[in-house]
């Protein structure tokens, strides 16, 4: 080893000790004959200390060559620091040089290497591998391998075993797009890789393993919003002979021993709440409990009395901000002009303030009186001093705008503590959703999700109201795990498929061998899949995953340091039967 | 949970405990009026019993409509067992049936689901999900399990982080061919999926991680041979600041604790062999060393006696097979017939048998007396009762093909134990071996690994001596593992492409971004990686991966199961701006 000690392991029981150190010159300081430097490692920072006429010359003059960077290999003694610094590990000592070798010359870095550092993105990403050895990074990813390495352990510890299912399967167009790989053995014909390996854990109940769970990386061939990843990974389980319920529990389980061991949080509570429930309470199948501001109809309330926008709406309904009633005209403006944005959709925004000396004062005060108001106020649970936002329309439309209406509230009001967890199961979803483009239902989670037994009677007559055993666990507003229980009954299997839209051919050719395995004694089972890189963003604190891996791509779906996708030689492309068509751009 | 209990659980202590249990009917027997039925799952097997007259009607009557691999959910009592089996986990105990439900029918299987099957392979691959029921592969599964999670549990103890690196990254010309995906988004352009993660394992050395490692699928396009997978499992390793012996002693104890934890075997030494000392005693880069057979060099001894065979021969080299000397002409011819083959290339074998009472008899009598063909004994430490087995020609053909030989007179004597454990490194690898086909040299390991600095100056004068930094974990015969130094600075990088025939532009364009690294501070580094299907079939004790990984591919890359690959739609291939243009075979 080309040293004897880290640098983040060296304390005052150390003193006296002969060690050696390696790794990054952090910064140097040369003050008068005394030289500091501050040698970085993985593990942390320690100081380095040199002097003039004390240590010997070479030591001196290879120190006065040092830049940032350089990569050097010391010995020396420990040492008590006369000023020590308790804000470092290693803060109680130094190392007085002995001997200086530099293992390797750095150019000085596009940017600095610090917690916060002057690059900007782009140059950070083409430099990744200098980005991360900066501590935000470097702790991201520390603590994705916590993650990992403890959801490896509970599963274990609950008889889970982890079983690798291949990368190159087959293409199916159920679903969000494929990413391909032309095979050459097989002439014209082509691999996909895995959106998620969905079919195959399937596979793995019917053979009787009962307990599957797998942290894999999936893949999707999709327009890159920011913060997506053409590839992510995923911890994919299934688990036989259960119900619904075993299998929150299960993973309740997972994320509290997540939590407690990685975070040292305890997880009380985690509330189930129907989709339906969610729809109405919150707008949205995500609902963000970190901050209350419940959705309160109030149809009943202000109907008829003259103010057609709301005489012709579905539904009237609004929230209460607590302690906004003093927002000036601008910052109403300001919530107004964010509903009417053409991506929110609300035609305009009503509000009632509830002022702190009991008077109301509304936009929409021409149509209801005071009294008429503090109704409302009762209704939707304000009190003086609290701001009431109400939006009008279609019942869902309307809905979903309020949804964003309480985010951003939540947002101006800083009830967004990254670091308050508060998770939540959403069940009880729709098993199907009506799609305008293609005017057919598709899937709402995917093809394989159960039906409610009750609610299949209504697949033929009112199949936009069919329930699914599906469920999502979700924390802080983000959905990050979802999951069902399976069909495992071959005709139930094909009347799904019938009613996706596929044919019997199609849906033999790309789904027989789930159909025939069942007929082979599949068990009753289901699963779940967590989004990996989002709940280790979660737990650390941040909205963006990008940090939280190691080699991202960009939103071109581009890896700008190692300059990939590229194309690629000719003779490749023969040997797999291939030729790029580019149609000329006019 | 539709069960209290597993298949695997229930004992003596558990008697009068109402319980219920599902799983498959592994087999039933109606013997009057007594029915038996054999239930199984992952866990184990339970006896359920059942009785006409003292079982309720409609459990004999469910009951005998079960066929074999129906899946059931019964309920019932655990009793005593009259006559028990001490071969059954649960052997004590049986379940008298109060109730008995059908989760799901199954047709006849197509094959038994026992240890020993009567389904071939071909039948078995396109209904793996039911071969992957019979034990023997569930054994495998498991271990492979078992072994992954104690894998990660040692490197977490020794510090080392996984890191996962992408999926998606660009192709390169150097090594094996490469699968490559279209970018949809880049039109024209290619990623590749990875053969190995190593430039991004370097590149996290360059970013100060220290010590890596990942368990991740990597990706050749070969022409498959059997126990071939064109994806495959490695256990991906890389540690700055060290020496080679440094990461020989860090993997010596990965694999002593997988040995320790898995197998419960101590192996206790682990030598070390420089690849001219393996070549030159066992004629291979990986001896099997549960054997001794090491070969004796006679040039010496047997030149210039009138026998021109060896006389012209470059080496004359054998090994003494113990108590092989009554080996009956039949025997010796097919041996002979072995080492003529094609594939193995001698033009005849020589053989002398020691016999038990001190007389010889060769195939060369006409040339050697006996007193010389005791020297050759002595030599080659052979006692009487034992057979020398000899071949000449060229030095490293010979050796090659008297490898063979070595391998094969051990499967005759029975000395190959898949359960006795001969690890050992073979170290000091040649960097460059020289390639017919293109005429030049090319990386023995690949383009990175450093080669040993004494040697670096024989790079311009005799290439082909210049040993490396590399070595290979060897077991049974089997390489498992292997690794090198890897270069950290750029201007030897550079010299070590242009040797390997790059052009300075090629250089940078397929590896800038590396050689970029390197002038950032790379410390130095290096690594190592294993086979983890090998290495799971070697802990299995066979000889073939493909029962340790869960959904293999055939030896024409398909998957029989999903019928993959499998032609994409047009509407794929247009959006790819790619063509399929297979040319018409005459």
């Amino acid at each position: 080893m080309l040293r004897t000690h880290t640098c983040g392991a060296l304390a005052l029981a150390d003193v006296n000790k002969e060690v050696t150190l390696s790794g990054w010159v952090q910064k140097t300081r040369d003050k008068g004959g005394l030289i500091w430097i501050d040698l970085r490692d993985r593990y942390g920072l320690t100081q380095l200390v040199m002097e003039e006429g004390r240590s010997a010359a070479e030591v001196i003059e290879v120190a006065r060559t040092l830049g940032r960077e350089y990569v050097v290999s010391v010995k020396g003694i420990v040492i008590e620091r006369v000023s020590k610094n308790p804000k470092m590990i290693t803060g109680d000592i130094e190392i007085d040089v002995t001997s200086i070798k530099i293992l390797n010359k750095s150019k000085t870095p596009p940017f600095t290497i610090e917690d916060k550092t002057d690059g900007g993105e782009e140059l950070r990403m083409k430099f990744r591998y200098l980005d991360l050895r900066r501590n935000p990074l470097k702790d991201s990813l520390m603590l994705r391998h916590r993650l990992s390495l403890e959801t490896r352990k509970y599963l274990d510890s609950q008889q889970f075993i982890e079983i690798e299912t291949p990368y190159l399967i087959k293409s199916t167009p159920e679903g969000a797009r494929d990413f391909v790989v032309p095979s050459r053995m097989n002439e014209g014909q082509f691999y996909a890789l895995p959106q998620s390996p969905q079919t195959f854990k399937q596979l793995l109940m019917v053979a009787g393993y009962d307990r599957y769970y797998q942290l894999v990386k999936c893949f999707r061939d999709e327009d890159l919003r920011a913060d997506r990843q053409p590839e992510f990974t995923q911890i994919d389980c299934e688990m036989a002979f259960v119900e619904q319920e075993d299998i929150l529990n299960t993973f309740e389980g997972l994320i509290k021993h997540l939590f407690s061991e990685v975070k040292n949080v305890d997880i009380e509570k985690m509330p189930r709440m129907t989709y339906d429930e969610a729809m109405k309470l919150y707008g949205s199948d995500k609902p963000d409990l970190r901050f209350d501001m419940q959705f309160v109809e109030l149809n009943e309330l202000v109907k008829d009395k003259g103010f057609s926008i709301f005489d012709e709406a579905e539904l009237i309904v609004g929230f209460t901000a607590k302690g906004c009633a003093e927002y000036t005209r601008k910052q109403l403006d300001a919530l107004t002009d964010l509903v009417k944005k053409p991506q929110v959709g609300a035609k305009g925004l009503v509000y009632v303030k509830y002022n702190a000396d009991g008077t109301f004062k509304s936009s929409v005060d021409k149509f209801y009186n005071e009294s008429q108001l503090k109704t409302w106020a009762d209704k939707m649970n304000a009190q003086p001093g609290d701001l009431m936002l109400i939006l009008s329309g279609e019942d869902e439309k309307s809905r979903k705008q309020l949804s964003v209406l309480r985010l951003h509230m939540a947002d101006l009001l800083g009830l967004k503590d990254p670091f308050n967890y508060k998770p939540l199961w959403v069940v009880d979803f729709p098993l199907l959703e009506w799609d305008e483009d293609t005017q057919r239902y598709h899937a709402m989670h995917h093809p394989f999700t159960s039906p409610k037994p009750q609610d299949i009677a209504l697949l033929e007559t009112k199949p936009g109201a069919v329930r699914a055993n599906a469920y999502d666990f979700v924390i802080n507003g983000v959905e990050i795990g979802g999951g069902s229980i399976r069909i495992h009954d071959r005709d139930l299997q094909k009347l799904m498929f019938k009613h996706l839209g596929f044919s019997d051919e199609q849906a033999q050719d790309q789904f027989g061998f789930l159909m025939n395995a069942f007929e082979y004694g599949a068990p009753p089972h289901g699963g779940i899949a967590f989004g990996f890189d989002r709940l280790a963003a979660l737990f650390g604190g941040q909205d963006s995953i990008r940090d939280f891996i190691a080699f991202p791509k960009n939103n071109a779906g581009r890896d700008v340091m190692i300059d990939s996708p590229s194309i690629i030689a000719d003779e490749q492309l023969d040997e797999l039967r291939l030729k790029v068509v580019i149609p000329k751009k006019d």
